[in-house]
C-alpha cells in the first residue's frame, strides 16, 4: 500500500528519506480480566509473605507474629513460636520481612527482619533461624544496624537473596535525613552479606572510609520494596521518598542514590525544598519518579504463565496510593504505567509472585488480608 | 461467595471491619488495534493542523508556509498566500500554530502564531486574517510579545479558543529563564485576549504590577501543547521543561507555575540544580511530571466514537521521546500512562482530534507527515 495520499516535493527543499513509508498497524492488546481472591483475612498489619519449598506460606504481622499456613490454606494458620522477645512494636517498627534461604530444603533456614528494642532506642536487624514445624530454633542475629536511635520511623526491612546466596537488606534513614550520607552509619544503605552475616570481601566499601563495609549502596530514604530482575539479576528497589519523591532504582555496587542531597520530593505540609535540587553529578538518578507520591511498599516482577500480557511487568504496591501499580519497561524506561484496584483493597504492603505463578498481595490494615490475583 | 478461606480472630486483637469481604472481579480491557495512515508526506517541519468548517485542512510548516488541503485529501495541497514577510525562520522560530475562529463560517477568520523578525531580534506574535480560498487577506497582528530578544528559542506558540471566544496564546521564556518571572515581560505567560486583541477586563493582572495585563498565568518555560478539557472547559497545557522537568498543568487565572524558581528539571549536560527546588508555597504544582523528559509538543483529549476505550484520555506528542503518550485520568490524577508508536513515526509535533473523531498527528521532520489513527 502506498503510504501517502500526497507527498509534497515540488515546492519544498530537498527531502530526507521518510521515517516510514507505509501505514503502521498496531495490534489490539488485551488487559486481562482477573479476580482478586481474599484468601486469608483478619491479619493484623501483615507485612510480608514467603513460600517454603513444600508450598506452605509464612506471613509476618508487624506487631510481632509469624504465621505458617499449610499449602492449600485448608487448615487454620499456625502461630510460629520462637521469635525474639525484643521486637520494638512502635510507630513503623515491628516484625518486617521474612525470606526463605535458597537451600532451605537442606538447612531449614528462614531469615527475618525486625526493629530491635535496645536501651538506646531501636534498630533494624536481620536474623535467621531454623524452622522446625511451627517453631523457630537457633535464632541468630546476623546483622544489626548501627547506631540504634530513638526513632520509630524508616526502618526499611526488605530481604532479598541473589543468585549467589548473598543476602540484601534494605534500610532507611530512621527519620534522620543526614544519616543517609553519614560515612560510619548504615542508615540509607542497602546491606549485602553472606548468608551467615559475614561481609563479602568484594563489597564496594570494604577498606573504604566512605561507608560501612556491609553497605552495598548509600543514600536512600526508606526502601520497602526490593526484588531481583528476572533477566538481568540486578537488584531493583523502590524508595519511599518524601512528599512527591518516590523512586524506582537499580542498585549498583558502591553507588550513592542521593538522599537527602537530591530528591524529587519536598517537605510534608510546608512543601518547602529539601537538599540541593533533583540531580547532582556523582549521585544516581532514579529510573522512575512518582509525583505526586504513591507511598510504595512491596514489589515483584511478574514472570508467571497465568497472565502472558503481564510478563516482565513490575508490580508495586501503594500504601497511601491504595493501588497495585503495573509498570511495563523497555530496557530501563517505563513505557506504560497502570493503577489497578485503585481504592478497592486499601493499602498494599507487599506484592509477591508465588511459586504457582500467581501474584499475591498483602494489605496493610488492622484487618489485613492475603489476596491472590487469578485469571477470570 | 465467602471472601476468605480463613479469617483469623481468636488470637489477634479486636478487628476493624474488613475493607472488602468478597472477591473482586476486574473485567478485561482491550487496548484497541489501530492503523496509522500516512495521509500527507513531504511536509517541511510541519507544526500544526486545523480544520475549516467545510472539512478542509490547514497545515503550517515552520519554515513559513501555510497549506490548504481539500477535504478528502484527493487534490494536491495548495500553498496559501499572504503570510507576513517578516517570519523569523531560525532555530526554533518560524510559523507555528494555526487556529480557526469559532465563527469562521461568518467571519472567515483564521489565527496564526509565528516568530516575528524585528530589528531588536524576534518575538512571538499572534495574527489573524480572513481566508479567501487560498489567500490570506486583511492580515492583522493582534498581539506582540514584549520585548523582542536576540534568541531563537522557547517561543511557545499554541493558540486555543475557549467557549467564550477568548483566545489563549502560550509563550515561553525565550531561553532567558528569569524573564518568566519578570513583572513587565510576557515571557513565560499564557496570554488571554478578546478575538480582536483587546485585553479582557477580567484578566487577572489588569491593574496589577505583577504581570502584564495580557497575561493569564505566569512562570512557564515553554508551552507547546494546550487544549480545553472536554468536560470542565479548563485550559490544560504541558510544559517543555529542562532535562527531566516536563509537566502537565491546568492553567488557572493569575497563577504562577514557578519556572525557574521551582522545577523538576536540571541543567542539560551538567545535571546541576536549577532554582530553589521542586516546590514552594505560592507556586503551582504540576498534575504530572515526566522524569526523564519526553519533550512534549501538541496535545488533545480524545472524545471521538472510533475508540471508546480512549474517551477522556489525553494524548501528548513527544519530540525527543518519539512517541504518542496516552494518559488516563481520574479527576486530576494520571492513573495510566502508555507510550504508543514508540520510535515508529519519529518526533511528534502536534496531536489533534479531527472533526471526524479521529486522532491526527503531525511529525516533526524535514520530511514530516500528517498521520491519522484509525481503528483496525
Amino acid at each position: 500500500m502506498l503510504g501517502c495520499t500526497w507527498a509534497l516535493s515540488a515546492a519544498g527543499p530537498a527531502r530526507a528519506q521518510p521515517s516510514f513509508a507505509n501505514d503502521i498497524t498496531v495490534p489490539a492488546a488485551t488487559a486481562p480480566a482477573f479476580t482478586v481472591k481474599r484468601l486469608i483475612g483478619g491479619l493484623n498489619r501483615p507485612w510480608s509473605v514467603a513460600w517454603l519449598p513444600n508450598g506452605d506460606l509464612l506471613i509476618t504481622e508487624r506487631p510481632g507474629r509469624l504465621l505458617r499456613v499449610a499449602k492449600g490454606l485448608q487448615a487454620k494458620p499456625t502461630t510460629v513460636t520462637g521469635l525474639p522477645q525484643n521486637i520494638a512494636v512502635d510507630g513503623q517498627g515491628g516484625l518486617f520481612d521474612v525470606a526463605v534461604h535458597p537451600h532451605y530444603a537442606t538447612n531449614q533456614l528462614v531469615y527475618f527482619s525486625y526493629a530491635e528494642q535496645v536501651p538506646a532506642g531501636s534498630r533494624t536487624v536481620l536474623a535467621r533461624a531454623q524452622l522446625n514445624g511451627a517453631a523457630l530454633q537457633n535464632v541468630e542475629v546476623v546483622f544489626r544496624m548501627q547506631p540504634a536511635l530513638n526513632s520509630s520511623r524508616h526502618y526499611g526491612g526488605r530481604i532479598v537473596f541473589d543468585g549467589n546466596h548473598m543476602v540484601f537488606l534494605t534500610l532507611g534513614d530512621r527519620g534522620q535525613r543526614d544519616s543517609a550520607q553519614h560515612p560510619s552509619q548504615h542508615a540509607g544503605s542497602v546491606i549485602r552479606l553472606h548468608d551467615d552475616g559475614r561481609i563479602p570481601t568484594d563489597n564496594p566499601f570494604v577498606g573504604s572510609s566512605a561507608a560501612p563495609a556491609e553497605s552495598f549502596s548509600r543514600g536512600s530514604r526508606n526502601i520497602q520494596g526490593a526484588t531481583l530482575h528476572p533477566v538481568t539479576g540486578e537488584l531493583w528497589t523502590h524508595e519511599h521518598g518524601p512528599q512527591g519523591g518516590d523512586e524506582i532504582n537499580i542498585i549498583h555496587a558502591g553507588k550513592n542514590y542521593g538522599w537527602p542531597t537530591i530528591t524529587y520530593g519536598v517537605n510534608y505540609f510546608t512543601g518547602t525544598a529539601i537538599g540541593q535540587g533533583v540531580a547532582k553529578p556523582g549521585l544516581e538518578q532514579p529510573l522512575h519518579v512518582w509525583v505526586p507520591s504513591v507511598a510504595p511498599s512491596g514489589m515483584a516482577f511478574y514472570t508467571g504463565a497465568h497472565f502472558p500480557q503481564w510478563q516482565g511487568n513490575l508490580f508495586v504496591g501503594a500504601l497511601r496510593g491504595q493501588a497495585l501499580i503495573r509498570l511495563q519497561w523497555q530496557n530501563e524506561r517505563a513505557v506504560a504505567e497502570e493503577r489497578l484496584l485503585q481504592g478497592q483493597v486499601g493499602r498494599i504492603r507487599d506484592v509477591r509472585q508465588g511459586p504457582d505463578g500467581y501474584l499475591y498481595l498483602i494489605t496493610d490494615a488492622a484487618d489485613g488480608a492475603l489476596l491472590r490475583i487469578e485469571p477470570d
